[in-house]
C-alpha cells in the first residue's frame, strides 16, 4: 500500500468517505440568529428536558446523533466506530451521551477544533479499511462552560471585548465508505501552534495562527490555490480571528475573498450582543451540519474547506501564566468524489 | 480494498506495524515499586524541575517521547502523528508537551484506556497508508489528580479501601509502517460499559464489567482462546477489579491463569499503602513502555494482549449522582508479524 500523504500535514483519501446523514441541536439564542432556518431542532430553555446543563448537552449529542443517523437511514448498530469530544471536563458531554448506543468509541480532546478532528479521523477510519460507517460529533452549551471556564452565570460577570459566546448547540456527521456525498477529499492535520497569548478572553487572536499555519499547509500540500474553494471556513476564531487571519494572508499577498468564520456566522454580534462572535465545539459542529451541508447539498458551494480551530488551554494553565496553544485542522469537503 | 474487521470490535492489521521505540518516565514511589528496574527515568521529587505539578507531567510525557525517539533512531521531525492524551482538565499534560514539537496532534481523551486507545489509532494511521511515522503517549501525575479530583494534597485526606493511587509516569510508544517488531497485530475498540457504580473511589469495579466485555468481544472476533497469550494485561484495575474480571470469566468457565493488571504490578500495594494498586492514565502507560514491551523484547512473552481500561467519569458527573462509564480497548501485540 502507497501512503495517502501529501506534503508533511495532509492526506489525500484514495476512496473518498460520503456523508450520509447530518444534523444538529441548537439553544435558543442560535435560534434567534440568522442560521435559524439550517438547525433541525432548536430548544426553548436550553434545558433540553434534563436536570443539569452538563446532562443537557450530553441530550443534545444524543439528539444530533439519532437525528443523522435517522437521515442516512441507519441505526446505531450500523455504526463501525463513533469519534467525539466536547469541552467539559474529562468530555463527560461525550461519553454520557455515548453511553447506552453500544458502538465502539474513541473520545477525543481537541477544544473548539473537534467536530474537524473527528471528520478526520472517521474518514481515515473508513478510507484505511477499518469499518464501513462511522460518526463524527461534538457539542458545547453556554451554561454550561461559563460555570466550568469562568464564573457562574449566577455571578453576572462582566465580559471583555473580545471574548466569545459559547454556543449551546450540537452536531453530528454520519459518514460511510460508499454514498452520494458530499465527499471528505482530503485533511491536513494540524500542529500546535503558539504565539504566546496570554489572554484567555481572546482566543480568536490565539488561534488564528494556528488557522493561517494549517491552511498555508493545506494551499502547499495539495497545490491547490485558496481560489479552489467556493468557501473557506474557519470555526471558531470570531470576528478578530478572522481579521488576523485575513491580515496574515494579506501580507503573503493573498486577498481570501471567500473566507468566513463559524464564529461570526452563527450570531449577528451586534444585535445578539455576543461580542467578537460565537465559541464552543457546538459553533463550528453546528455550523458545519446545518449552514454549510445543507449549503452543499442545495448547490451553493461545489468545494469547501472547513477549518476546525481550538484553544488548548485549561483555566489551570492560564492561572499558571501559560499562554495559548491553538490548533487547526482543515477538511475539505467536495460534492464531487475526485474534488 | 476490503474491510480488517473481525466481528463487531476488532480490527485486523494487514500489515501489522512495529513498535520501533518506546521509553517511559515515573516519579519516586514508581521508582521504589517492584518494577524500578523497568523504568528508563526516576525523578527524585516528582517535579521534573517544573514550576507546579501540571507543567512536571507535561515535562515527563516530553521527555517520553524523546527518549523513544532516541531508541527508535528518530528525530521527532520524522513523526507523520502523534497521538495523546491525559487526565488533567482539557488535557493539558499532552497540549503543551506536544506544543514547540512541530508534529501533527491528535488529542485524545480516554481516562486510563489513553495508552490503548493512542495506540489503537496510530497502528490504524499507519496500516491505513496515511503515514510512515506515529507516536503514542499518556501520562498523569499523582499530585495534579489529587488536586483536579479529590483533595489538594496539603488537606491530608483519608482514603477509601477501594482507592487507587494514581501513577506518576508517562510512557510513549514510537510506531512505525515497517520494521522488526514487536508487531500491533488487532485492536479491538471498547464500547462505554456502565453497570451502575456509583462510587468513585472504586474505580475499579466500574471499569471490569468494560475489561469484561471488551475481552469477550476480543476473543469471540479473532477466535482465539485466552490461553493463545502468555499474558493479557490490563491496565488499570487494581486487585478488586482484578478479581472481578476473573470472577466474570470464571462465570462462563474460563479459568484466566495468565491474567494479570498494571495497577497490581507496578506497586507493592501492601509495602507501599495503596490500596488497591495503581491508577492513572500513566500507569498502564509505563508499565506498557517498561515492563511489558521490554520483557517481549528479552523473548519473555510472545503474545501480550494489553487491554487500557478508563472509567469516564468527572467530579461534576460524580456530583450530579451518574454512575461511572467504563470503557476498554485491547490491542494485540506479537513478537511475530502473523501473530
Amino acid at each position: 500500500m502507497t501512503t495517502k500523504k501529501l506534503g508533511r500535514q495532509t492526506v489525500a483519501f484514495a476512496n473518498p468517505p460520503s456523508i450520509a446523514g447530518h444534523a444538529n441541536v441548537v439553544g435558543k439564542k442560535e435560534g434567534e440568529g440568522p442560521l435559524a432556518a439550517s438547525f433541525d431542532f432548536i430548544n426553548q430553555d436550553d434545558t433540553f428536558g434534563e436536570a443539569s446543563f452538563e446532562k443537557a448537552e450530553s441530550a443534545m449529542q444524543r439528539m444530533a446523533l439519532q437525528n443523522a443517523l435517522d437521515k442516512a437511514k441507519q441505526s446505531a448498530a450500523t455504526l463501525d466506530y463513533i469519534f467525539a469530544g466536547d469541552l467539559l471536563n474529562q468530555c463527560i458531554a461525550s461519553s454520557f451521551a455515548v453511553r447506552g448506543q453500544d458502538i465502539p468509541f474513541f473520545g477525543l480532546y481537541g477544544a473548539c477544533s473537534t467536530m474537524a478532528e473527528s471528520l478526520t479521523l472517521a474518514a481515515m477510519m473508513l478510507d484505511g479499511g477499518f469499518g464501513e460507517w462511522c460518526a463524527a460529533m461534538a457539542s458545547s452549551h453556554f451554561c454550561s462552560a461559563e460555570r466550568q471556564y469562568r464564573t457562574p452565570l449566577e455571578y453576572g460577570g462582566q465580559r471583555t471585548p473580545t471574548a466569545q459566546w459559547t454556543v449551546t448547540g450540537a452536531g453530528a456527521v454520519v459518514l460511510a465508505r460508499e454514498g452520494d456525498g458530499p465527499y471528505v477529499t482530503h485533511a491536513t492535520v494540524g500542529k500546535i501552534v503558539d504565539k504566546g497569548i496570554c489572554d484567555a478572553n481572546n482566543m480568536g487572536a490565539a488561534m488564528a495562527p494556528a488557522a493561517y499555519e494549517s491552511l498555508t499547509a493545506h494551499f502547499s500540500d495539495t497545490g491547490r490555490a485558496p481560489s479552489f474553494y467556493d468557501l473557506i471556513v474557519t470555526g471558531d476564531l470570531g470576528s478578530l480571528g478572522r481579521e488576523i487571519v485575513l491580515d496574515l494572508f494579506q501580507k503573503d499577498g493573498v486577498d481570501l475573498t471567500n473566507y468566513d468564520d463559524c464564529g461570526c456566522l452563527i450570531f449577528d454580534a451586534q444585535a445578539q450582543d455576543v461580542h467578537c462572535g460565537g465559541s464552543g465545539c457546538g459553533c463550528s459542529a453546528a455550523v458545519l451540519t446545518g449552514y454549510l451541508l445543507n449549503g452543499m447539498r442545495e448547490g451553493k458551494w461545489k468545494n469547501l474547506l472547513f477549518c476546525g480551530t481550538g484553544a488548548l488551554l485549561s483555566p489551570t494553565s492560564s492561572m499558571q501564566g501559560e499562554s495559548v496553544p491553538g490548533i487547526c485542522h482543515a477538511v475539505a469537503i467536495s460534492t464531487q468524489k475526485g474534488g
